[in-house]
């Protein structure tokens, strides 16, 4: 099965926005060994449009569009759609339904130009959105003999991604089932070295002959490992997958923290949770990240209870109780602040452990001693203690993700070896 | 003159890579007026480019390509070029001495895959590359009586742009003097109402005949105007964004918040600054976000003092004094709680302004009284209070983001309408 996909709207074409959809859909449907062959990305011009249905369908067997859903004039791929497939546009009862329960939600009524989003080629298979008004449309038209599907979802990637998801199953039933393979990946992800020092200790598996693929990937504040594995049977590429990544983890030790889409936050949230600990964070330079990052987890209020953010000296002292002497003689970032802040937030918020971080994030503020970049970080439990000092590089934006990265890394080592010497006691 | 972009990876179309290559040549290209019609991306396959080139050729004046130009047989976009044009390829003699030369800097020599990157289509104007080696290759054809030009730049991002950049002058006088224009743009910002309503107050401007154009963009929180000018010279295109700009800030009033790259934050940071007022923010669902995008501008400790995140009922009480029988007989989200959240932060840090939010955020926690997206803002600066009741939809993040971007926002409008009574006067 040979896939395109067609990108459509002006913005994407001006560079004001950045297609994430075609790298998303690509990834989703090689999930399940759909290979798409071109990306096409399209201004909102109906003739054009009309004109690349035409060219995509004479090589593709599916064709999947984004954007030009809106409710507004400049919104044309269902009507260049219906064009190319000679179909009428009609008004679906269902889809009205949906949008007007969709508007009641938010207390908005329905106008002309929402209504516009109820029309829909005549023939159709419709999912309804579950996040916003317009519906994603499966049609399938024959040309030259073949037959070609045509997949239309709405350009927000909020919206686009869960209709995506709810349709992928619908998607690899259409392919002959000799046909069907799956093409897995599994992410592992590093904390700690660089993306050099991480394949200094995978080379030969950077070279792995097929079905595996391993790639290697540099983020902000971590690294990847993409193990790639494409087999006829699922059971036999999950095995490759786990084998890989046993290697993989054997190599790294501790640094590996999570795997796919397992965040930091999460990893940490469940280190907490497993051993019934709460968590409080004292923050200056990161201004709020940590705990934004702690409660991006469903459910963290288990586990963290507050934070508080000293972005003033005097909340430092009023609040944090860190002395005038310690700010005085030592400045706001330095090791005694840090361990200030750190006791104090255990205290105020009486948890098992606290977090705290102070720096400089710059642009301004750095000086010759402590430099843009430079952020102490504390970890206390009330009896144990660990102090450290960082120098972090990039703008303001990167220092504080690093430094908020850092400290909630620190956080999982320490309760990583807290529960590895528990064995499997509980307090 | 018209461009099409052709990016060249399998990496793109297996979704591996997001392509930040094509925006970055369309916002380029737009700026010097060179309208991109088109963008396609390709695998690395040397038929199926070909014949992406001969399509491309029969729309375009001029067609920029990236990747494939690296030196492992799988960068095929030098040859798959040559056999389009019909042109040999030929070693360059300065591309090797450049090459050679960029090797030894770093202590490499020359391989045989090394040496195919010497390899240029005959007839080519070559250009150097700074960073790597692979050079970049401007190329002439003619096809069906019309002159197209090839740009072959290679794909790494940090080798591309600066190339690009050198070739653009160039690719600016091959458009004939008397069509040279500027192409100018302006976003114009807007929190409130969502893209339907907003485009009900402009009907007419989403319609503009040329040389002025303007679109409408959905966002998280937020609608965008755009507002394009294509003009022969610089004054008149800035004149004219000017008029439209006045016109929509009459049209919308104050939900207009900002212009460009201005972001809610740095517009609410502006106003404390200007008004020599300082801020604090107690947050429950958001748990640290308003901090966070308050102190994500540089410079904000000039107004922002501190936050407190009471992630738990018993920080409400203990730190934020909310009393156990608010909490028992109205719960956490609820006016009272949040007007006592704000008032106490007042307080507590000593600031002009204090916000509090507190709500639902989910997945879990709703209710058929209080359901996932419920949240209240509390505003106050100690003689006057304001407290709203919300109900924001979508996922947890979703939840989250528009609650922080609504209570920025109030701080906004009461901040203008402050500003606005006072005319000019200062504390």
């Amino acid at each position: 099965m040979r896939a395109e996909i067609l990108s459509v709207g002006t913005e994407l074409l001006l560079g004001a926005t950045l297609n994430t959809n075609a790298r998303h859909l690509s990834q989703r449907l090689a999930g399940i060994s759909i290979d798409v062959f071109r990306q096409v990305t399209i201004g909102d011009n109906p003739a054009r449009l009309r004109r690349a249905f035409a060219e995509a369908a004479g090589r593709a067997d599916l064709i999947v569009t984004t954007g030009g859903l809106g409710p507004t004039e400049d919104d044309v791929t269902m009507a260049a759609f219906a064009a190319f497939a000679g179909v009428p546009l009609r008004e679906d009862r269902r889809t009205r339904a949906h949008i007007t329960s969709q508007l009641d939600r938010r207390g908005k009524s329905m106008t002309p130009l929402i209504r516009r989003q109820c029309l829909v080629p005549a023939g159709s298979t419709l999912f309804q959105n579950p996040v916003g008004t317009a519906p994603a449309v499966l049609h399938t038209v024959r040309r030259r003999g073949r037959t070609v599907r045509i997949l239309l979802l709405p350009g927000p990637p909020r919206e686009m991604r869960p209709l995506l998801e709810r349709i992928l199953p619908r998607l690899r039933r259409l392919i002959p089932v000799a046909q069907r393979s799956v093409f897995l990946t599994r992410s592992v992800r590093i904390t700690g070295p660089t993306e050099a020092e991480v394949a200094s200790h995978v080379p030969d598996l950077l070279k792995l002959p097929p079905p595996l693929t391993v790639g290697i990937y540099a983020k902000p504040g971590e690294v990847e490992l993409r193990i790639m594995c494409k087999s006829p049977d699922r059971a036999s590429a999950l095995k490759q997958l786990a084998g890989l990544e046993r290697v993989i983890r054997e190599r790294l030790g501790a640094s590996v923290y999570g795997i796919d889409h397992e965040s930091l936050p999460d990893v940490v949230g469940d280190l907490l949770r497993r051993g019934r600990l709460t968590i409080a964070v004292a923050e200056s330079c990161t201004g709020g990240l940590i705990s934004k990052l702690l409660t991006d987890t469903p459910g963290s209020s288990a586990y963290f209870m507050g934070g508080l953010v000293s972005y003033d000296d005097r909340i430092k002292r009023r609040l944090l109780g860190v002395p005038s002497r310690t700010l005085r003689d030592h400045g706001a970032v330095s090791r005694s602040t840090a361990l200030a802040m750190a006791s104090r937030a255990l205290k105020l918020f009486g948890t098992d452990l606290a977090v705290a971080v102070t720096g400089v994030a710059g642009p301004a503020g750095g000086s010759a001693l402590k430099p843009v970049g430079s952020v102490w970080i504390a970890l206390t439990d009330g009896a144990w203690t660990d102090c450290r000092a960082y120098r972090f590089t990039g703008d303001r934006g990167d220092v504080r993700e690093r430094a908020a990265h850092k400290a909630l890394d620190l956080v999982r080592v320490r309760l990583s070896a807290l529960q590895a010497l528990r064995g499997t006691s509980r307090r």
